[in-house]
């Protein structure tokens, strides 16, 4: 499909929360009984933080909103949108956006809350979807928080996830664009591939396995991942998702200033510049220290990287990753 | 906020599933040892549907995507977005939607699947957030389905909200209207009131009650309400908001000539005319046969009064309700 009119909007603020606690890949691969350099080597993670005792989902999603805000110069009391864009829900009901508004003491009433989930891509996802609300005027200060848990929900019996995934919040303030302004989102795509539905997955917490179901083991409510069959899916379908979006878009990989890819482990990150053709000095990751930080994972590495000054403003950014279901997305944005 | 213009949108076909299951309120009462007279009085349900051992989320989702496919007349491989807008997830990871596309049998890559949650206003959400993709050309043809199991997470001690809900599954086909059509989406607003977020609660299945956590009590996860508390704030709130609404769209109570509400208890459905000013002749119901089928009862009730006849093309609806958070939400679309 060939990309609609550019959307104006701006990511006016962007703000991050990790927890304090470091834990370091040699000290979880002596605790699950596995080698540590081959821990550190298949993974690329050195260290990624956990969640502490007084660390919530919410907690941790008002830190990194609260920082988002004052960089865009924002108060709480102006958003009119509030999403949480995450795997890890606080509860299950009401949704998490809704206790975030309160963390935030904005006045209720004045903002519409919800959540969205798909996975890793969670926050790209809302933002392809808040982004349109903001450029037609249906919203003048969104808030997307993506606010992860991994630690929770990891099976020691499989290291391989096990040792990928850390905790962290991310989040976005997206208001329009002034006049004078080249901020905007030029397009976005997702796919969708169920035949991966199966290789990442958490089959507890729904209705399958109710966790009051006696026969739902403790397993079931701890992440799954055959990750050789999601990169060897992600490889089949990738290339020809990539080149269709560059059609669509009209652009070609030299175009972008920054690849902001979901740091989903470092066969992923590495089959950007090997298999996909980008630059090395295009793709910024900070895998090694934070880990696979789910849907918090491409706003983390976007707010580090504002905040280090290697994305600055009018600079073009592609936004790509892949998400269970199997789904891959990637998003075109003048920052 | 002044509505922005009409999205030319068009709920193109709409189906419903209903397990076979039927139970009465009166049965219901015996087992949680209540009054059978009080019961049905109180809640104004006399009987519901409970989903069977056949019966699965995406099973029920799917059997509603169906039918509204062939009413849109719409084959399963042109969709090119499936959402899944339901509490009831069928596992945590992947969205549910995933799984909808592969048992659509929809060639995969070929759609975008995720899930959004608002509980019982996640269709109105949906319906809101994707008509601006499909008004924009971004969709051709949205699948957008909610598939809710209340019955998996019932509390037998708490009788006043065991006694009011129902499972059942409802989809929409939103595509583009075409030139001659007058089928839109007029306006939609959303409010949320997190001083209600206690009031409406599930609080396990997420990261402050995980499954595996040994503090995690069975009631945990179940359902539990504070009815009375519920219907005091949404007096409170919901004049200003309705007001609010028909002063941004340019419209009145007797310019629509249906009123779709969320079937949420019968003093809700009963408030519209006792307080909100609505005609009798306006507010459809289903309550008393289906009970409160959460995220369902929006689309299942339009559904239903489309297939009897009730609703009919061209005319102007008026859909509203109230979700855990809480949060209320109005939309106002030409059928």
């Amino acid at each position: 499909m060939t990309a609609a009119a550019p959307l104006r909007i701006r990511l006016a603020g962007l703000g991050s929360y990790l927890p304090a606690r470091r834990v370091t890949t040699r000290q979880l691969a002596t605790e699950l009984g596995v080698d540590g350099d081959w821990a550190e080597r298949s993974t690329g993670v050195i260290e990624r933080r956990y969640a502490g005792a007084s660390d919530t989902t919410v907690s941790m999603a008002s830190a990194a909103a609260h920082a988002a805000l004052e960089q865009a110069d924002t108060r709480a009391d102006q958003l009119d949108t509030i999403i949480a864009a995450s795997t890890s829900r606080q509860q299950l009901i009401p949704c998490t956006a809704a206790f975030i508004q309160r963390a935030l003491q904005c006045p209720e009433g004045r903002s519409f809350c919800f959540d969205i989930d798909a996975t890793c891509l969670s926050w790209l996802v809302g933002l392809h979807l808040l982004s349109q609300l903001v450029a037609t005027g249906r919203s003048r200060a969104t808030l997307l928080v993506s606010s992860e848990m991994a630690s929770r929900s990891l099976n020691p019996k499989e290291p391989e996830s096990a040792l990928l995934f850390g905790d962290a919040a991310a989040a976005a303030v997206i208001r329009p664009s002034a006049e004078n302004e080249a901020s905007c989102l030029n397009h976005a795509a997702f796919q969708t591939f169920n035949s991966g539905a199966d290789l990442a997955q958490f089959v507890g917490a729904g209705t399958d396995h109710h966790p009051n179901d006696p026969t739902t083991r403790p397993e079931m409510n701890m992440f799954n991942m055959n990750g050789p069959a999601i990169v060897r899916l992600a490889r089949r379908a990738a290339p020809r998702f990539i080149e269709g979006f560059f059609a669509d878009v009209g652009a070609q990989r030299s175009d972008y200033d920054t690849v902001v890819a979901h740091q989903a482990s470092i066969i992923g990150i590495r089959s950007l510049t090997k298999h996909f053709g980008f630059k090395p000095a295009q793709v910024i990751t900070n895998l090694a220290q934070r880990g696979n930080t789910i849907s918090a994972s491409i706003p983390l590495a976007l707010s580090e990287a504002v905040a280090s000054g290697r994305v600055q403003r009018g600079q073009r950014i592609l936004m790509l990753g892949t998400g269970a279901g199997l789904t891959l997305g990637a998003l075109d944005l003048v920052f």
